[in-house]
């Protein structure tokens, strides 16, 4: 194995098993429990939730793998913080999108090649990528990996 | 800059920027407010603090730097959960062991090519690397990330 596909692998591996911890922690908390604040005067599950939906959507464009799925997550989970507005979509709508969000980025990272992996992804310019060959597309993943693990510490105490 | 250098850079920034983060979280944590669950019921934040020097410390010998430096935390924070034991160092200790073990554990980075980076850990047999070759010393790292982000962001509901 050539080593940039060794590093495709032991980042790849580490995004599925978290993936897999995620699912096993939203598994085991109730839609009901969702709607609860992870610690008193925190972030609801459901805000962390939705939140981890809208970041991972935003790797569509930035991945270059097309547009985003589910653009109108952006407004209450990014930009706005918890409890700024009442228009979000339930736990079970949620829980649909998470879903189909998986299989397509799945589908999509399976069919980058190591070497595209190494390439530069779209919230970086060519001039700076020339002098910063590390913000590769495989880096958005390793930020998104630390990111989806601080907010599953979280939802996971509502279990 | 060669590929595999690259590789250990994205690894090596993520780690260092969590360590950052997990720092500025600790500032805005007292003693105090340590010795307080992360949410009722679950881990208090000192014991989750214990757990992640405890965890980190067992890097010294699976990458092969030497002996651990506070293996007495093994017992309190890996083998028993929570409350289990009565027995553990003060908020201001673990404060003052994170600070040496970092100092130690990143010179110890800095010191590996990246050639070695990508060689086997001490927990996988010769064999077992031959057959799996991302099994390598950087892994670690990848999975210490996530376990540090999934910790911090259970820590950081104390602030």
């Amino acid at each position: 194995m050539e080593s940039n596909q060794i590093m495709v692998k032991m980042v790849l591996d580490r995004w599925y098993s978290l993936l897999k911890v995620f699912d096993t922690i939203l598994d085991s908390v109730s839609d009901e429990k969702l709607q609860k604040e992870v610690s008193p005067g925190k972030n609801r599950g459901i805000y962390l939730f939705g939140h981890l939906v809208a970041v991972h959507d935003d790797m569509m464009p930035i991945l270059n793998f097309g547009e985003k799925l589910f653009p109108e997550l952006e407004e209450p989970f990014i930009k706005f913080p918890d409890k700024a507005t009442s228009t979000i979509p339930s736990a079970s709508e949620l829980r649909a999108m998470w879903k189909k969000q998986n299989e397509v980025l799945n589908k999509k990272f399976e069919s980058l090649t190591p070497k595209e992996w190494f390439e530069k992804h779209n919230s970086i310019s060519a001039e700076d990528f020339a002098k910063e060959p590390h913000r590769n597309k495989l880096n958005v993943m390793i930020t998104r990996i630390s990111h989806l693990s601080y907010h599953s510490g979280q939802i996971a105490l509502l279990k």
